[in-house]
């Protein structure tokens, strides 16, 4: 089924998604609320897009080009009819490509910022995932592993350009090696935590093409209160898209 | 001026400091409480000890025998003065000598746990450090560099053993890189804010030899209410020394 959603907290967005598909979670709000963003950064490229929330989350945020690149055709069918129905075809392109075809055609050094809601699952030896299946491909590192993110961003992000990513926090080391590896070097990070005394749960990073170190830890996140509502932090810019207006399509 | 200060919290601990000297803060009284401790823990040993407050609140949490280093005579004199103060000469060995020769002499595979709260500050090649002084020994790298911590620890820690360390967010990345080039797998990390809404100040990490992957980032501690004052849960064990009962010497 797809349905019309609104964007809690975006009065003035709302987004189409197949509710049969991996949809957007508290993740990809969080990712562009926690990316810095300033007057300098004209170009910004989100990696993996799917149905695009990440860039029209984005455009509330900095007048900046964002292009969002998309394997997926149903998912970037389904951002395309979103971008033409909140009136914002000028500031965000949407790209039905493999990433890594992408960074081969793209020129060097053109991005100032790169964001990526990456699978989270890695991919096991033993496993019999249907690398084809649209929800496998959106959650499991079959088509873009973090290797993949680190080589494409270092190629395309611009001299201390920005590289800002979600994850979980079991694979906070390896986006750390990797990040180093590739030049990437990590400046902020925060953890989000689902309540008080509670582990974290999700972990953004950001790191700077070419970059000093010198790395800050941002004050927590919690994502519920104790009664399990939304905390008001975040109420204020998560998708609800389970309590909110919906129209079938 | 050498005084004998109560461990808030620890209403049996008195420890000797002297006041002219680097003397414990908070990072030496959160260690001890965040590192992993069960009955299976045996030997645990200290490096850079200084007056042995580490393994005098470890002492609270085990009957494990616990073996403290200490490069510097006056420290180490003052760690020896507190122990035998608190009766506490069974369970605690200070050693006055560098972790490096003592590591030399010691087999391999000795310790179940290794704590270690070391100097800060990165020695930079310019600098001009006396690195005679106590405090510049106490508070810089230059007896004792996060490298050399891990080499110690890959020999001396048995299978599995934990190295618990406390440190700085800035060099976070240098930790966890380090920990995974001497087979060091990062287990758990704990950030301390100074209060609510600011960044963190002060990062515990502890990770398993030749240990698993996964990693589990705890829940936050907050040092300060917003009115400055100690959090509940960071006033359960910290040492007060300005505040406390001191009899001068």
């Amino acid at each position: 089924m797809i349905v019309l959603n609104y964007l809690l907290g975006y009065e003035n967005l709302k987004i189409y998604q197949d509710t049969d598909m991996f949809h957007f979670s508290l993740d990809s709000v969080l990712l562009p609320n926690f990316v810095t963003i300033n007057q300098k950064t004209k170009k910004i490229l989100d990696i993996g897009t799917g149905n695009a929330v990440i860039p029209m989350i984005l455009s509330t945020r900095t007048k900046a080009n964002i292009t969002g690149v998309e394997i997926q055709e149903k998912s970037f069918q389904l951002g395309e009819q979103s971008i033409i129905y909140n009136h914002l075809e000028k500031q965000i392109s949407l790209i039905h490509s493999d990433i890594k075809d992408y960074a081969n055609t793209c020129e060097s050094d053109t991005y100032d910022v790169i964001t990526c809601n990456p699978p989270f699952f890695k991919v096991e030896e033993q496993s019999h995932l249907n690398d084809k299946d649209e929800k496998t491909i959106a959650r499991h590192e079959v088509a873009l592993t973090l290797e993949d993110i680190m080589k494409v961003s270092k190629k395309i992000l611009k001299n201390n350009g920005l590289l800002a990513i979600v994850h979980r926090p079991e694979r906070l080391l390896d986006i750390l090696t990797f990040m180093r590896e590739y030049n990437i070097e990590p400046k902020k990070i925060q953890f989000v935590y689902p309540k008080q005394k509670k582990e974290a749960n999700i972990v953004l990073v950001e790191g700077s093409k070419n970059g000093k170190k010198g790395l800050k830890i941002l004050p927590p996140i919690y994502a519920h209160e104790d009664n399990g509502n939304y905390t008001k932090e975040v109420q204020s810019y998560f998708v609800r898209g389970e309590n909110c207006v919906t129209e079938e399509l």
